[in-house]
């Protein structure tokens, strides 16, 4: 881990590394499966699994039999875990729910936002050696509680041509049924364009590699798709009367995930900082299962800054935009004002980011990679849409049909003018 | 126009030739022009603004001096009706507003969701032929609206180095200071990357032609950018006892925007159709100012749909996802809940399009090209973020974090499981 006084005039983006260029090799491959899989359809998904996958499959769609005996192979313990955490994802999502408002803001006017649900909604679910259940839950539920009626959920098959039983008993749990084995730009291809099989979707949303990332970004427009997922972060902001033991560990929570995630440290004390180092690399030799990857992505994107005050922190935190934000400080609630960019907030020693990727109920589908600058944790807005609503009687248009139609004519659009203008020729 | 039977089982976008092909050749010159950009900064822009807009600026920033001069030569009779229209759409969004909340699901838990609005945010203005201040008006206001900080507006020069007058006084009503003197994609890398001069944003909003359009969708994962806009559409729904001549010149003031827009009737009524096709092609002839424009989108693009009934009429329309959809229908409030997909919806015979478009108050940026399925019109939700809350005591946390821990293990997520884990090992 490095450790950094903290310099606001230091090019921040520079020492992060954090990376945006795209590769024109990985564009190139996927813009060729995406035209495979729109002119071949279900042969280009059946030939992509077997090269890429290397999976020789016959039938796309997994079977209700499959589901089911997915299902009972799961431990009862575990599916009753599964069962409290969709519970608790429900109850919090059913709080962003919307509805339709009018108002009249004169007689005679009635203005308005009509809320409708997406109307079919793709889920990319990951496969390969990292296979998460919470996931499907994560990004299910949402569509779910917006009341999204077509749900279909991909994932890439194992050589095998079989799904992780969890990945299945937490789709059956969320409520997804319609399942189809195909992973990476193939599948993202045959959600956006559809196959014989496949109904196309309106939209895309889950986290992959990518090629799936790019497959994403290629078909946007044509559909709308979530943020793009990037390497994930935490940074955890923590004055002197922060424990090293917990903060080291909620570090590393982050670190096992990817070489490139990125565990940042904010401290108002030196000594902690220095304190939380040693726990880290102590933990990891201690008794850390994945500790080759948390090792890697400690020592290559791991930060200790140094900050004077938790106003300094605060201003660091908001730059650099996290996608977990610790607040390991007294009174972490009455902080909340000074956050401005971020995915989630933890509050407290007893809320570590564990939490929320399984449990609590708020989502872990967040922005990362600094994009919490501008988008936020995957949510029921992400599933609905609005339509204006506007309704004006004759007296009310009457009033200002005529400046309706000078504004118009500044703009040089005189058939504007005439549709406003003809209903009051008589 | 071309008169259809309604069939839902013909290929509708095969017949209405929406078009959703990415063009390489035009990708190339964006990305050319984004690495310039990237690599030269102002001196880019001057150079493109030089080659592509025929323009040899020295200056990329409007001057006070230049909006005010703008401001005084616009008539007060129209800075009259521009002020009328932005408190009309301030009043609108305002309704909009979303507030920070938080809840307890029991005693020791807190769980919310934080709104912040994005930092900085850059609006696209198309400048040649057509120039649209009330464009400034609808994108700039929902942001401001929304508590956005830093607001940046960029439209290209005239070959005289001009901004249309017009444009700058809405951007001075509307409350936009800051304006750059670009267009095209080199605009849209110099808000995505910055320059020396301009510092870079989080989100992008407004129009373009298909270089801003390919640049805006290039540089999206780096900002946020709203729908990418493509040729718009109006589709009127209206029974026997419509107004044909209403209809008629409803349709062609979509008709006029544009060659490629798209003027839909869909009617009960197979007589009012012969009537109001009468009608488009007679006003057309009579009196219309772009009319060129108008015939050609009306022939190439225009079409009269015969349905059975009014079910039928809203089958069809929610397969096609209009921009604006308007209701010429006996109590269209009553049929509300028929809309699925639509960007905007016009009641009743006194509420045409353009009181949409200028004045009524709710956004005119609209998604186009059946993008309705999937998105909604700019507003405040298009400026705000947000981030979830987690505050768990240190009971509450005692109560799960095995079942938290349990779930990790599921996951071989080892340092998720201990980080929960080392709270409770005393």
């Amino acid at each position: 881990m490095k450790t950094v006084i903290y310099d606001k005039n230091k090019d921040l983006e520079k020492l992060l590394k954090r990376n945006d260029d795209a590769r024109d090799d990985i564009r190139n491959a996927v813009l060729e499966i995406i035209k495979g899989v729109k002119t071949d359809g279900n042969a280009a998904l059946l030939y992509y699994t077997q090269t890429l996958d290397h999976c020789e499959l016959t039938q796309l769609q997994v079977t209700e039999a499959e589901i089911q005996e997915a299902f009972d192979s799961v431990p009862d313990s575990l599916l009753d875990i599964i069962r409290e955490a969709a519970g608790n994802i429900r109850a919090f999502h059913e709080k962003q729910l919307e509805t339709t408002w009018t108002y009249e803001p004169k007689p005679g006017v009635v203005l308005g936002q009509h809320i409708t649900p997406i109307g079919r909604v793709g889920l990319y679910v990951p496969g390969g050696k990292a296979t998460y259940p919470s996931t499907v839950l994560m990004d299910a539920i949402p569509a779910l509680v917006a009341g999204v009626e077509s749900l279909v959920m991909v994932t890439p098959p194992g050589r095998d041509g079989k799904i992780n039983p969890n990945i299945l008993a937490a789709a059956k749990i969320a409520g997804v049924q319609e399942i189809y084995k195909i992973g990476g730009a193939q599948a993202i291809a045959a959600l956006a364009y559809g196959t014989e099989t496949i109904k196309p979707v309106n939209k895309i949303v889950g986290p992959g590699n990518i090629y799936v990332a790019t497959a994403k970004k290629e078909v946007f427009g044509k559909v709308d798709i979530d943020m793009i997922a990037g390497p994930s972060e935490v940074l955890i902001i923590a004055d002197e009367h922060a424990n090293p033991v917990y903060a080291a560990a909620d570090l590393l929570s982050q670190a096992e995930h990817d070489e490139m995630a990125m565990p940042i440290l904010v401290t108002t004390s030196e000594d902690l900082g220095k304190q939380v180092i040693a726990e880290v690399y102590r933990q990891i030799e201690a008794d850390l299962g994945r500790k080759d990857i948390a090792r890697k992505s400690v020592d290559d994107f791991g930060f200790v800054f140094i900050v004077n005050d938790l106003d300094e922190a605060f201003e660091l935190s908001n730059q650099i935009a996290p996608e977990h934000l610790e607040l390991l400080i007294e009174n972490p609630m009455s902080a909340l004002e000074k956050v401005k960019n971020a995915g989630a907030i933890f509050m407290g020693a007893y809320t570590p980011e564990p939490l929320g990727d399984y449990f609590a109920g708020p989502n872990h589908t967040l922005p990362t990679s600094g994009t919490a600058k501008f988008s936020s944790p995957l949510g029921v807005y992400d599933f609905i849409k609005k339509s204006s609503i506007l309704s004006y009687d004759q007296r009310c248009l009457g009033d200002v049909y005529q400046k309706i139609a000078a504004f118009a004519r500044s703009e040089g659009l005189d058939a504007h003018a005439k549709a406003v203008e003809r209903r009051f020729e008589n």
